[in-house]
């Protein structure tokens, strides 16, 4: 993309024990927050509602890369990815957004270096 | 989500010296065709291009969570992430069709297992 030269930084984030059982819009408003809190611009942001209790898909297109959200609150789970790209975006702010919005106790996290320049 | 119980697989592919420079439409045709070949529903699918030469990102939203594709043509890279869960969806043949539909020559793959349940 034009924003960067593609170096990148991939946090994939399981988060368990999450205290709160978010609704489609609260899920759309942290998605926004969590890429204001890691200085990326926001592109468009789509979720999927999977019925009552089903839990959510949500990204985020980002102008850095991207932010998803996959919910199941039947076991208190959300899987999570920020990937953001350009020397000004600070992802590990915007997980950091994401695990207090979603109020997550237990939070494991990978770390994957990206980059378009072999 | 209600469609599995969150055990997933998470491919994170980096593809290099990509052949074609692929628009926005055949970026969206070759996210419903990966999600096809995975076996995956899709949900929806959102594109944005970055304008002339400048790259494209792309999501597709599936039952079985999401496949991302962003592209720097400038560098023939293209960064993907698919991430599938529930037993009868098949992440590396999707993953393959989005490699074969870049034209990529070059495919680095890193394959993290991801499960709700503890």
């Amino acid at each position: 993309m034009s924003t960067s030269d593609g170096r990148g930084m991939h946090l994939i984030a399981d988060l368990r024990a999450c205290r709160g059982s978010l609704g489609v819009k609260d899920v759309e408003d942290l998605l926004r927050k969590a890429a204001r809190e890691g200085r990326a611009k926001v592109l468009s942001v789509h979720a999927h509602e999977f019925g009552a209790g089903g839990g959510i898909a949500a990204v985020a297109i980002l102008a850095e890369s991207h932010i998803s959200v996959h919910t199941w609150p039947e076991y208190r789970y959300a899987a999570i990815d920020v990937f953001m790209c350009g020397p000004e975006a600070a992802p590990e702010l915007a997980l950091q957004a994401i695990v207090e919005g979603m109020g997550a106790l237990e939070v494991s996290v990978q770390r994957i270096a990206r980059q378009a320049m072999p």
